[in-house]
């Protein structure tokens, strides 16, 4: 009998943990990505906000398999999928067959039809998207350095849309940023009229958390002087002015888009039903419930969570995902019956700044401030892939904690840039 | 009367050296450059070829004078100088007033008219050229492991021009990159067909050197598989093809131009004397002739070396020049005569790869090998900018070393590059 050929759609923690568990099965694992590293999301905000390299939070995917003689690696785009003769399609290259298909292509940003959002709003959900916002901000402080007068027109005022983990990570960064490093480096420039505006519809930060959590990431965010504006949504995004849902104009270049994510267009493509936000709708077993050779998981997936409601798009879910979906192909080749995707809620984190964050475990009282944040920092550390990436995380940590500076505050190749939305403070 | 202001275009080892030496005296600067970090151009060779990332060669600016209060630092690009009204002139930037002048613009990449070059030729003077050349190496890995068959039409052969330190450096960090890495990365995939072309016009590589350290690169790269060919000029390039003098063609879809340097355009736009390559004809005291509140200094000077020749385009040139230009500002100031500027040549080094260089300084024996190596890292880490990139680069070198493994090996937005020569090979 030859060996099965499961081929896996995407490097993200679901598609990883996957092939990491079939890595020494008796199948031939092919695994596919658009890049050629896997990208550590937890950590863009850091890349954005100049606490981070790009190179820590990636990872060359080649190199996790690189001992494994059953695990191919290939960089592709994948555009599609022809069921009935087994095919996988990508851009530009030769489709690829498959036994076995696990599908774990993640999400992309949802602007929701907000006019303007598509053309002026910075995303944060790949790499390149950290890069250009950081190249974005310090573009401006360049730009408000030249020309002072600049400031007073919103050229120093960052508005973030979404209050949940990451919008409430990047508005902490992003004050510790201005107030901590860019103070001194423009110390020629009156960067008084710097303002960072947090904007959430909801009524509340953190939505998934508990009150106490919610309450202690609003005060902790303002105290270190974010604007924090609770229900409140933006209706309109220009190049250099936003309308908010009270009809308040606010002058601003800067508009950092953390409101939610839909499944990856590649789930479009698939030919198969999908339920919120264009997420694959899967079995319990998360195969798809007419081709039952293939599964669904992570963020492009919309899994049940048994009472009625959606899993969320967290790493863990994906994580998890990947396994279970591995562990059914051994099943099926093994001749056992498949099982349900049963989901573990380890808990949930988000960080506000220097020694401040918010942590919930289930069963555990829930973690505030320099505890939760030792916390956050262990945990993220330990998922990080590889020794290298964990010590240079680790050292530019360390650096910037005890010197309050950011080393790598670069504004690399601004020019080549795929669509800079304000060619005017890039240059 | 007001403070003096010295304006200091290029922040590269001359105009860092010139603004440092002016720190504390009692003018004003103000120095300019196009981006908004100093690169370290000794180790782009090393981002090239995945062995370090973009941030341990970079270094924010203002970081080096955020605790000087009369040095400015300022993101722009100088276009020209207006000598009358003593205006230096910034593109889409109002212009600035000096009383001294300081240019360091440093080189650019000279093509010696060679048909298809500017089109084909991945040069390595820059961050942005090495981050290019670093995705191109890497994708056409990719591309042969998707089409086995592109590997005998060139797709793995890689010829370096210009057997001086960068090229004999590129060629050997290659030959141990596909030889320690890729070929564990890319297990699955033949690389056999793999071949590393160093292609030198003159009889020897590093022409600046002794015989024996001639000799011993160049047995040096033979032994990591390096194809040495002297006497040999590329007479064509093209996009998958390049012609030799010797009327031999060789398919290459990458051809990595070390083969020389002219002056940054700049100097054409000064309307001043120039030299060979576009450089530019200065005094004795590196001012220029005919405007004495000009300097000009390092790799954009025409600098005579006291015996009817050039002093060389290297860092050394570069740091004491910018030293004694601002010397000769306080000088000036202080109503003391001006001195010539005399050159102490502190010596050469070149890496050919793991515990392999050669150092020639003078008045003391040539070191070959491990010990020259040892020298070649040590200096390398005291002349980086900033603690923490010292602290990233040597543990980069250090895992590199004692794993066999190089951790930077992404290819980063290749979609985003300003100018691909071969986009298929890219996509």
């Amino acid at each position: 009998m030859t060996r099965q050929r499961v081929v896996i759609v995407g490097a993200g923690f679901g598609g990883l943990a996957a092939a990491t568990t079939l890595e020494s099965a008796d199948v031939d694992v092919l695994l596919l990505d658009r890049h050629n590293y896997h990208q550590f999301l937890p950590l863009l905000y850091q890349v954005a906000t100049s606490g981070l390299n790009s190179a820590d939070v990636a990872y060359a995917i080649r190199g996790v398999f690189r001992r494994q003689q059953h695990v191919r690696v290939r960089k592709g785009h994948v555009t599609g999928v022809d069921w009935d003769r087994h095919l996988v399609h990508l851009r530009h290259e030769p489709s690829v067959e498959f036994d076995k298909l696990i599908v774990a292509a993640g999400s992309s940003t949802a602007f929701f039809g907000v006019p303007g959002a598509e053309e002026y709003a910075f995303p944060l959900y790949s790499l390149e998207d950290a890069v250009r916002l950081r190249n974005h901000i310090l573009s401006l402080f360049e730009a408000a350095a030249v020309r002072p007068a600049l400031a007073d027109d919103g050229t120093l005022t960052f508005v973030i849309v979404g209050g949940g983990p990451t919008g409430v990570e990047v508005s902490g960064a992003l004050a510790e940023l201005v107030d901590k490093v860019l103070r001194e480096d423009f110390h020629d420039v009156d960067l008084r009229a710097t303002r960072i505006v947090l904007v959430e519809q909801g009524d509340h930060l953190l939505t998934a958390f508990g009150e106490r959590s919610q309450a202690y990431a609003k005060s902790s965010l303002e105290e270190r002087g974010v604007d924090v504006r609770l229900g409140v949504a933006v209706t309109h995004i220009g190049p250099d002015e936003i309308v908010l849902s009270t009809g308040a104009r606010l002058a601003t270049r800067c508009l950092v888009w953390a409101a939610g994510v839909k499944a990856n267009p590649l789930a479009d493509a698939l030919g198969v039903d999908q339920g919120r936000a264009g997420r694959v709708v899967v079995s319990p077993d998360l195969s798809l419930p007419d081709h039952p050779e293939a599964f669904v998981i992570g963020d492009i997936a919309d899994i049940d969570d048994g009472s009625g409601g959606r899993l969320p798009q967290v790493a863990q879910v994906a994580i998890q995902g990947g396994r279970h979906a591995a562990a059914q192909i051994l099943a099926d080749q093994a001749g056992r019956p498949r099982t349900a995707f049963r989901y573990r809620n380890k808990g949930m984190m988000a960080t506000i700044g220097r020694r401040s964050a918010v942590t919930e475990v289930p069963g555990l009282p829930a973690l505030h401030g320099l505890v939760a944040w030792l916390g956050w920092l262990s945990l993220h550390l330990v998922y990080l892939l590889g020794v290298r990436n964990r010590v240079s995380v680790f050292v530019n940590w360390a650096w910037n904690y005890f010197t309050w500076d950011r080393g790598p505050r670069l504004i690399l190749r601004p020019e080549s840039l795929p669509h800079t939305p304000h060619p005017h403070a890039d240059g």
